[in-house]
């Protein structure tokens, strides 16, 4: 089988290279800290920039197939690979448009999918001139997680911005909000997973539950899976594409961002569908036959945060109650240090009953705390 | 959490590594060979020998619990270790007994656990003066996947055996055979694992097939797993314990032989059930709540063993027509070089009709092969 490399060794990267060991695969990682979540899983670790052109370029010669777990990535050197014969997923000429989030907007534009009315501005004083409210911002190339994104409500909220290209999104009047994640080979097929329905927290922005089925129709879910089916052949991008849209009051689907890589709202797939998102961006990117995505049982994930109040060596508390709750599967993702609200692990909760699941995550996420060692 | 160290680091520790990387547990691993499967995956290797008192006693000052992964390791040195204050799982004596296939039989008899009748022979010269046909010869200590069992149906079986220690049992008149995992933790909970019904290559003696749900009523399921329950606490083994059993033409439970550690006759349980047997028997040896064994949905287990006719470094042919089949999970364990028979992994094969999953297996049996490079 190819040698793959992926750049990042995030917990994306951790739970492709556990994917990728069932199969017994070369996994290479390009990552800058030597204690990366996916440094003790991998292959072999290669320590770089996966912002560096050249960084990225030497990385490619090691393999044969070069993914990403970030879009966050110098697109430069995966092009000048792809024209040196390597085979490189997602395509980066797209990656290029995704990572700048008013290319992304662009693209849907172009290309007829359907997303909210947006205006480009240079930099804040344009975006003095185009201000309005209630509006979303969002910073061209620094969003990631919550970062990056302001809800715009008073002058005071503009005030706070930086001064840095962005875009001003109208403010959606939201039913609900879901991501699809589907998935595509170079042969063309394309496989889309169930939606899940977000749900944030209004403080910090980060993901606070995940459900999946998500609540809504049917004949709605088809749409959307049609819908995300269009945006990875738009894109023409092979490997997973999280597809995240809202619902508007008047049930028309909408198209928030897309992430070209394992996405947070497919960790459930690990346990509650046939194949794993991981597993699946493997099959995409090798051109092999697409997994299944059939739901083995509805889910409830929970991001395990770091707790408010506690920076330093990360410290675990309440496995007990965790291990003792029916249908949770704990995953930590091996990240020393904790700080408020930083992503250190997630819980995926199985159940028949959507309720009971609700319930026990509401448990979990009381008794489950990542905190610090005493400093 | 605790610091965990594996003896031996074959492929039951590397589906123990994978486990614990869930959790980020850090794992060490003593085995004198560097390529081994757990290598990859592991926190760090240890290179020494696990049947070595001294090896054993120097890489368990490095953890806190110790468990293996095979039963042939020094036994002496963990019970150093254990009354140098180390946890060891299993309990070292019993292991002491269960390696050791008549002090094992022994055991049974003196627990009045059912057991088919059984005599003990020193050497060959002993065995001369016992011998019946047809009857089941085992070497007491060197038994492991097939080797160290024979039937013996005529004198001349006899006259191939070995002069060494070993035991000659009544042959049974067998209707099914089964395995049942059980698992323990020192505070005393038990669970058992839905019955697995084996089916064994006639040629090799290995598994060919295992299929979960077992062709076997309801109430009987439950007196094996009682009995299972009974095995485990008599040995007071915490972590897990595999007992095979045979199912007697009058539908008698008869306990074959059992293993204290993760089992080829649980590799289904990765997917097939709530709990993993590696994830379980983490919790049995660190104390935590045990996890929940519900059956997700029937499977069948394929051994991926080494092609007949080929030997030397490995290469695997079918991975399409593998990876088109529904409900199919393949494993593959790393190792470098196949020889025929050789366990190089395995696939489970999931599906509501076990007949539909009997049928895929055929097929990944037929297509997907092990063989080797051109030499």
């Amino acid at each position: 089988m190819k040698k793959i490399g992926i750049l990042g060794g995030g917990q994306l990267g951790k739970m492709l290279c556990l994917a990728a060991a069932n199969w017994d695969l070369e996994i290479y990682v390009l990552e800058n800290d030597e204690n990366c979540p996916a440094a003790p899983y991998c292959t072999k670790l290669v320590i770089g920039d996966i912002k560096n052109k050249q960084d990225v370029i030497k990385f490619g010669q090691l393999v044969d197939v070069i993914t990403i777990e970030i879009e966050h990535v110098n697109t430069e050197g995966l092009i000048e690979l792809m024209y040196q014969g390597k085979t490189v997923h997602p395509n980066p000429h797209s990656l290029n448009k995704i990572k700048d989030k008013g290319n992304q907007k662009a693209f849907f534009e172009a290309h007829n999918i359907p997303t909210s009315k947006v205006f480009y501005c240079k930099n804040k004083a344009e975006l003095e001139q185009t201000i309005f409210y209630p509006s979303v911002w969002k910073s061209r190339l620094g969003g990631y997680d919550g970062k990056g994104v302001s809800i715009l409500k008073t002058t005071s909220d503009f005030e706070k911005l930086p001064d840095e290209p962005c875009i001003l999104e109208e403010m959606v009047e939201i039913d609900e909000e879901i991501a699809i994640i589907v998935a595509r080979n170079e042969s063309g097929e394309v496989v889309a997973y169930p939606a899940v329905e977000m749900i944030f927290n209004a403080q910090t922005n980060m993901l606070d539950y995940q459900i999946c089925p998500a609540n809504m129709s049917v004949e709605l879910e088809k749409e959307a899976k049609a819908l995300a089916g269009k945006v990875i052949e738009s894109f023409d991008i092979c490997g997973l594409l999280a597809v995240e849209m809202f619902i508007t009051k008047s049930s028309d689907l909408l198209i928030n961002e897309v992430a070209p890589r394992p996405h947070n709202s497919g960790h459930h797939t690990i346990e509650a569908t046939e194949t794993s998102q991981f597993e699946q961006h493997l099959r995409g990117i090798l051109n092999l036959p697409l997994g299944s995505t059939k739901m083995r049982l509805p889910s409830v994930l929970l991001n395990l945060v770091g707790e408010e109040g506690f920076e330093g060596l990360a410290k675990v508390e309440g496995w007990e109650n965790a291990l003792n709750t029916e249908g949770v599967h704990i995953h930590l993702y091996g990240k020393k240090t904790t700080k408020p609200n930083r992503k250190m692990g997630h819980a995926t909760i199985l159940n028949k009953n959507i309720t009971d699941a609700l319930e026990n995550a509401a448990f979990i996420k009381q008794y489950f705390k990542i905190k610090s060692h005493a400093k």
